[in-house]
């Protein structure tokens, strides 16, 4: 069995990890670390988990958690890294699920994350962990950076657009709308159920989000050419779920099924990313509690635009499912173990 | 005592209509009529009415709602504009909520609500009913045309905008999201409770809902040159409620605060609309229940694009409501009269 | 006018005071007091009032809360009975919605709420604010009590069966289901969004909710005889209102309508309850936003058992709009005065 | 691989099979049928199967039928009865999950379920699948009789009561709160959306539903003693979950603890079945997906009254889970074989 560490597991994602790895037949949490939690079961915080999965948090410790095969480290940005570090080279393979290893330098960091990067020697080793752009460089790296769960949302929608220079790259708009427990499970105003019930909301408008230079890092990549997005997030009244609509130009004609077959060639080998027919768009729920990405192409002729629409579950495909897909790359399994799960409907 | 026709009274806007009627000081609901519950009560479709609402569908005649002071047609489309016609000159003045009358000539219309007009002369006697911009030409109308929910929450999002020339016309994109209020009463697949609680989904995406047309008149009207945009509406899981937000290309650098100070100095004198304070965005819950828009914006200088988010009750300003502050602008009273209501928050 | 001091105004009673109180034709918001927000405008915690109501918070002073002519005293237990004491007598008339004012003895107080009751002689002063039992005794008080609201629902669902001895009064069982807006305004575990989505809860089972001694003094004053009670409450995935379902034996065979009969008779004077029809039970949300309470009866002839169903808004009928009902009393307005919105449907 | 067929497979219960079965290791479907959907994909009607599962509906024939080496009958009640008598001895064994074989004799399922039973033979047949009470006979039958959604979540939290004599048989009232999908598929005005968002509501109230006869049947069982129950279902407003809470009146002094005691003993080999510690209750949203109930248990001393909270997942342990977990043992596999999908929480 594969040793499997998470460290910070008291969070929505660490729990998500416990959860996915419970149901892997090849690994097994080692250990699960909490510094606020520390000599709890796990369970005490994951109703979910009582009776069935008899785990306490425990305190880290470097020494212990290099004894894993692979280390999640589910910390929030600014201390991820360190911990990255302090791993780096010690034996496991490492997937770090913060925002710390995903940008190209310090400089960027510091402007978006608003704090210093304390191990920039790190951000040219980790691999960014998209398994249907990176499978390749994932399956060698030591560490591995798990995408940001708007960023893997808006980059699959668009890199088979842009690797086919169907879209302008200065052209693109997304609207992304994502649960409430992408917000954390900090307790306060915002995640307050009274607040959130029956509303939505925007928030950091106007192209402050950290996750917009991950995405245009990336898109870029994939566009092989500079690109820049006007982002803006909003929180709606579900828990789980992200679904995220982009506009760009096209710049020719172009047809929905010229459009769709494009994505569905880019997407053949890729297990978990589903291509609407035409006509049709995503439904979010259906993709909830799965590592699925449901894709929809849509063409508006009059405006020369192209929609794509995507739906993920924030804590699968944009987080804990995502990072054992790439563990499962890294260890030279079937990208699919463990991840077999449907989404729930109704 | 304003005596108002309520004319398809069993939908979800006829049934607010009568809500916000029962609530006026000086109106009263003279007729309610559905054909299909013509004998029933009011408040067995509508329990929140029950014991206090005391009033019986009726059938539509034309005899009796030409006796009404005001008349308000809740008809679907297709079936408004001939008991527009029929009651045109006949006495009453007359609201028509539906889509029949919004759009400039007969061939528009066909072309996007897919079938023939059949009262074209009607197109050029009806005032467009959004307040905001039409407040005078409401105030003198036989006819007012009352808005669509997407446009007017668009619209009012964009018109300050437009009129200041501070966007670029052919730039615009439109992200909405609507409350499955919005699909009507009807009962069906997409309205059922368990395919709709926790799901978001596009819907009419690639610029074909009937909508796009009337927001594009109103907008070329408020720009003064021919606007285009890209409009994607998505259901998500609450009953009330649209959320618009909208982008466009800048021409020149602005501040957000110069932007907020055009749309406070635009809407200084409508009384439903609320521009929030630079850095905020509005909350759609904080309008449900009553006749406030919510605006928000903010520039994206990276993009050199502005976001504008707008938050109606669809049921109230983006229907019912507005219908009432259309009556209240054409019989000479104060607009606020009868639409005090604040949103209910938690 | 009548001027309204709302003491403890932060929390989501004192909100829903200040928005109904801004509503009332004869009333005005003298003072909203917070130690925690003195000096912010209300409107910065609720946004529904941006723009609309220009309050800003004040630290409470016993010289300015004197001034008033009624004061509503929103505080937590413990708290609210120091300042019922300090301005009793002192001009204003008092509204108290904690729960210090509503039993019978410091005894019964200290064991049920585990504090000492500081100011046991406010005990005999203090006439319990339920309009439809007491509303003869509330107009000449100078201190009413204003029921909690599981009380207020069960108490309505209950007392035209015991006045009629009807029911047995050693067999009542009671389910409530409330909103998550019942807990408050305070984010913790229990009221994060993704806690309670999708979830539903039984809280303080086994007899030891503090509501439950309040409930037992006035059921046995209804039924004159001791009554005592199995009462469980739950959190649902809503934010306003509480549904009860109470379950009495029943002594000797008794119809339907007959029962139904006898709670029409009841509260034939009462403009805020209405009874349901035979065979058919309350929906919640016809109640929510409003102070009505619709209630409805089924007997099981099998079991010998009434069921009677109890729909309230837990804001407005089981707080802050009871609470102007009683002013209304209090003051000799006409009960409905400012009270008259009809709930949200759909 | 184990066939399976579904006969009436385009319903909730239906679909919940097809998606259980694809993740059991030793299963798969082999064929679906649907009357109204024959020819069709199975992920038209359910979007979550999307390039997932590539079934089509067939219609329904009894060779073919009869080739599956397990049967699950998912039609409406009525109809189910003719295809179990149809199949019964022809091959495979059969789960049905309609209330059509639930009941002890004919005279009483026409009482409740308003027709005549025209397979009255079956009745002695089938055994009642809830493996938690009769693993044995399970085990050796022809025929199960899949229990509903309501009397499972009852039985199971009153069975232990009931065989330690620990409470009066006579004496029990059941609330029980149910997600939509438990109505089922079909759209109505019970089932819209916005009907039901927000809302609560009791039905079929006064002792006339039809799981009561069958509850009372099995915990007549359990209890060795004639038990009736007063039971009254409500729909709240989230798609699946079962919340029960169950009131009976205790002989004799006892403590919370005792009574865990009892049911962890009684449940003790029941890999599905998790008692709360004492204080805590079940949290619905932790078992929602999963086939696992979780029991918490109260003595109210001053009512000598016990509760018992029961969460479920109605389409799983409710229904389509329970069915696979039946099939495990009529087959001789370990009972949770397929089964062991974790809550999702958030």
């Amino acid at each position: 069995m594969i040793k499997a560490a998470v460290i910070g597991a008291s969070g929505y994602t660490g729990a998500e990890l416990i959860r996915l790895i419970s149901g892997h037949p090849q690994a097994e949490v080692s250990m699960a670390t909490s510094r606020t939690y520390a000599g709890q079961k796990v369970s005490d915080l994951y109703p979910e988990l009582f009776g069935i999965i008899d785990l306490k948090y425990t305190e880290y410790s470097r020494s212990n958690a290099a004894k894993a095969d692979i280390v999640f480290v589910a910390l929030p940005h600014g201390e991820a890294m360190t911990v990255v570090a302090e791993l780096f080279g010690e034996g496991p393979r490492i997937i770090d699920i913060s925002g710390d290893l995903r940008l190209a330098d310090a400089v960027e960091y510091e402007k978006w994350y608003g704090q210093k990067h304390v191990k920039p020697e790190l951000l040219n080793e980790a691999v960014y962990g998209l398994p249907e752009l990176y499978a390749k460089q994932i399956a060698g790296a030591a560490v591995v950076s798990n995408p940001g769960c708007y960023p893997t949302s808006v980059l699959l929608a668009l890199a088979p657009a842009l690797k086919a220079t169907m879209i302008k790259p200065d052209s693109i708009v997304i609207s992304s709308l994502s649960g409430i427990s992408g917000a954390g499970r900090q307790a306060n105003e915002t995640t307050h159920f009274s607040a959130r019930s029956d509303s939505v909301t925007a928030y950091k408008a106007g192209g402050v989000h950290q996750h917009i230079p991950e995405m245009e890092r990336y898109l870029s990549e994939a566009a092989a050419s500079p690109v820049k997005v006007s982002f803006t997030p909003h929180l709606g009244p579900f828990s789980r779920g992200i679904y995220s609509t982009v506009y760009a130009d096209i710049d020719k004609t172009v047809e929905d099924s010229e459009v769709r077959e494009t994505f569905v060639t880019f997407y053949k080998t890729a297990p978990f990313v589903k291509i609407m027919p035409v006509g049709e768009m995503p439904e979010m729920k259906a993709v909830l509690g799965s590592n699925y990405c449901h894709l929809g192409v849509a063409v508006d002729t009059r405006t020369s635009r192209l929609t794509v629409c995507s739906a993920i579950d924030n804590l699968v495909k944009g987080a804990a499912g995502q990072a054992i897909q790439n563990m499962n790359i890294m260890l030279g399994l079937p990208e699919e173990t463990g991840l077999q799960a449907i989404g729930l409907w109704p």
